[in-house]
């Protein structure tokens, strides 16, 4: 396992699922800065699980403690360590399926890699609620971006199962995403997602979908080509959020249709800055930022776990069998995604910005 | 900047398009292994410059110089060093544009970065021209993987333009793509995509594409989550390629409309091998990979230099102007780029092979 | 800051002396090895303060609780999370003098450093008791390296003040140093220095120490030459527990006055395997094992919070002022500091046996 | 191995001793600096063999290239590459021995570790020879940390054999060492030393000695604990030197013997600046420089390589066999030893600087 993220400002994930907790350390976070702990637990919030007949039924208060690094409400400069305890944890379903791995989930990757002695409960260290501890970590990079550079950084729902949100104003993305449900800026698409979420529910089904991350006012040179490109480290770091399967940025994939005369983005002057009046590199060239708002898109899978019957082999006795999840799951996970996407862009961003010395 | 990639095996890239070379070193390459030099020399060959009507006309042998870790052709455990000289250097037609950032490059964002004292001839060092190294890096990380794993690596063009290749048969994909210049799979669509180049090519314009790249005969169990996952750690190095701007693994960005019934690859036993039968996943579970193929797709831009007129701003008199681009460019990259996915993937999966301790 | 130690086996610390813990995260721990809690409890006390009127009177429990990676008393692969909670704090003491930098302490360099931000209280992260955490995970690696490799770690006090212990058997290595209060194999030596650490604490003062660390049965092999050699990597380590000075492989420093034909280890073939009869080299040749025992001394400064009254400079108001330091600290740091060096040689053979494969 | 070293700042180490070069990569050396070659020549010319009869015969003139990174004699931010030819190499020695390890060297530990296939001629990469990239590098961070930091570093030779230099003034320091052959400050000493040397040399033996090395007027707050704390990665760097068996910081080995209240170096002020007027911490508190000069001792063992026959035990025939080695060898390599350790330490410095923000 490889659980340290980052160059200058690096976080350390750990915790399971249905363990005693989940955490995450940071180190190299800039010293004296005064945490706002009430912003950080408003973003513990927005991923929280039970909130609605949307998501899974867990209640978890996920309430974070500081166990190092801060005195009197400041950063000392040193590690940071902060703990999200498991409250409401019911493993029973567990035993039962130890040996069915759910398809689409890590369970038979993990018992083959880690010899059959990871923790499967709840997924153990592959269960979507380590990124409790990614949206703490985030919460403090968020902060320090926004007060130090006056960056910000907005996550949102695009898309879910074939509803696509439409194009809104920037004002819309600042604050509708957190008026609806699913997280999405397009109000009308928003209630059509949540629609179709509750009906996919009721089939015992999950659905994908589309989150699309904003940053506003980034800096000119942010990206440590040619392999710490800012495409690569967020890529590698969205990637670490479970279910990720693609992220493109700018146009992303429709790049490939698009001619160089068509997709260049030409630059013009404004107010003594150089800007671009399109944006279809998203803000990023040859992997460095160009001043322009970062922008990029992620897939996410639908949530593995389903109630229907499905077929898997039995680990020990290495006949088929139908398995049947039960247990408490999310019929879509995007919207608890959202905040994670953010937290992971901001820990990416802040690293960037204090490799480039421009914090 | 930051030039070295990987944990175990690492790679260093330097040098500079219209420098004295490009280069490469690999550092942690198991000792012992027989180079077949003339292997990596035809790796070469398939991103030379120079090849055809469809890549620029620069020219240069690529030849791959060994300069240290290498003894009686062995390696010998110490950092293997492989320079490429730079011979066809015409430094000419930048002088005239240095301060003319063009438009979709990385000239104005290291101009900035760099604070105007990057070598910007060629694009010096944000020029594909560094990908040599990647190749003749990847040639033996690919040696590596085939001879001790059976692992083999297949990139190869999906779409230039809005003409898409069909999906071929295995057999297809190993022998095709080395038969065309787009290095195509579907040899009809080849024939197509090579017409469209050479006329977008005299409208003085660039195309982009997407490259799909299979991996076949992985073992279970490479990828370290939570951060260095097999996705993380491939698109981190894949981003690393000039001109990528998406990836998606898998079915990718689709799975935003799938439900999770459909989604999900549901387990079967063959010959005691635990597999599925669709691969949505793309051969990875929670970050692992399962055994299946792993699949991903990656998009590149049109190239950014075209020769027709675009608006940029003069660095030095803040002043707009038109700029035109001279100079010897591919029209379209996407053919070359296909060794240099291969080359990345390679040294990602002998990285992680290395790591996991099945090397 | 950096807290984060290591290549395939890492540990980061973190915590303060007077805030609620110190804790160590250990990531690439081998998966499936059985934890021996109460040996890693025993290992504790070794270090543990208030045991005897030679130690601080500071009364703490030191018990680990474990708060991640290990499930039904196995490793699961994933970092492991272990925390000492701090019980007997009393900062008192540190509010008077929080403006008066301790000569030999880090107030002043970490007051500068963290612009005043740092915790002072106890020495914060600058305390040794951030070493129960080193000796927490070193428990563990030291199980790891007897189990599987057969290779044992001994450190004990060789010199206290003037007094130094004569070289004593292997036999008396093993089983003296925890017979009395200075962990010292040489038990008439160790009576006249626990007399004189009585002394230089009645005289309010401190004594300093050296310590030597024998490594048993250690594999040729160990070390990645030429940065992450066998010394450097121990180096790097033992330096990281406060107060250290100083370190010397083998004959070390006496190398000065010594020739070659006399310092080189010539060779011997015993029962196959190459040996030495003379072992100046400490076991190590190139920054790798040579198979032979590995062995090394380490020098720790006298405990730098001392009774007498000091000259220091207040931080606020930049006039000299007199010190004196009240509080509870060991008179000689030696005997604590000898688990904790064998705590930090064990993270590192662990880590280079793990990289080298051998594990 | 491991070839790369720094956070920062970073350097990759390459080439052997008879192989076509040696040579190194620096990543991460800040833009726009003007890189004096002559300097940087002078340098190489202070470790450079076949200068006197002090040491060995080998003839190079050790001229580096500059590869990459360097654009109108300025850094562009890119990997600067430097390459040393290796020119005099005469292997024929080294084949009659290569079953034959010779005490004191890396030739029995490398066989293991590669398995056979490290290049074993002249050491390969475990020679001396290696250090040219170390001192090429090093003069780069020495300029830009004169330049930029107005931080200056002298290492010179204190003991030779029993031999030992007398404590002189800084400016004896600063000028004396380049005075003589063997680099010392004490020039009384340093004629006794040559004569030792050259005595020693005709009985076919070799000498070690010790190093101190001087850092003057480093800023407040270089190093970065716990675990890249001052002193760790200081002795991590210089361990890396071939032959180097111990590092002290301050009064070293001897605070053993000092009590607290003698050891610890009380504060005053001078000049607005908090000072001490002892400097037995070597500048060096809790791992962070404190703006007293740093001061440190490092060990070198007398050269391996002795014309006096030697026991060894051949590795193919596993037999017994005296060893007597021809080829051209250093009686004494501290000389050319003092601009290596010079070396480290400015890139060491050049890197904690740089991590520090302060550069």
């Amino acid at each position: 396992m490889a659980n340290i993220l980052g160059e200058k400002l690096k976080i350390v994930s750990f915790g399971e699922s249905h363990g005693k907790c989940v955490g995450v350390l940071i180190d190299g976070f800039p010293t004296g800065f005064k945490i706002d702990l009430e912003a950080m637990q408003k973003e513990m919030k927005r991923r929280q699980p039970g909130q609605s007949s949307l998501v899974t039924s867990r209640k978890e208060e996920d309430k974070v403690e500081i166990f190092s690094g801060i005195f009197n409400g400041l950063t000392t400069g040193s590690p940071i360590c902060l703990l999200i305890f498991n409250k409401d944890v019911d493993s029973s379903k567990y035993e039962l399926i130890k040996n069915l791995p759910r398809p689409g989930h890590a369970d038979l990757t993990a018992y083959f890699k880690y010899k059959g002695f990871n923790d499967y409960r709840g997924g153990g260290r592959f269960s979507g609620r380590i990124t409790a501890g990614f949206v703490a970590a985030g919460a403090l990079a968020k902060q320090l971006l926004k007060e130090k550079l006056k960056i910000e950084i907005y996550a949102y729902t695009v898309q879910i199962g074939k509803i696509k949100a439409k194009e809104v104003s920037l004002a819309e993305i600042k604050k509708n995403p957190e008026k609806n449900l699913v997280k999405c800026a397009d109000l009308k698409a928003a209630q059509k997602m949540e629609k179709l979420i509750l009906k996919v529910k009721k089939q015992n089904d999950s659905l994908g979908g589309i989150i699309e991350c904003l940053i506003l006012n980034p800096p000119v040179g942010l990206g440590e080509p040619v392999f710490n490109s800012l495409e690569s480290d967020l890529a590698k770091a969205i990637f670490s959020i479970p279910a990720c399967k693609g992220i493109e940025f700018g146009v992303g994939f429709k790049v490939a249709e698009m001619k160089g005369s068509l997709n260049n983005d030409q630059f013009y002057l404004s107010q003594g800055k150089i800007m671009t009046r399109t944006n279809n590199a998203g803000g990023i060239l040859g992997g460095i930022s160009n001043g322009m708002p970062i922008v990029f898109k992620v897939a996410f899978k639908p949530t593995a776990s389903i109630g229907q019957p499905q077929k898997t082999v039995n680990l020990k006795t290495k006949k088929p069998e139908i398995l049947k999840i039960e247990g408490r799951h999310d019929p879509c996970l995007v919207p608890r995604a959202v905040p994670v996407v953010e937290a992971m862009t901001a820990l990416v961003i802040a690293d960037l910005s204090l490799q480039a010395g421009s914090n």
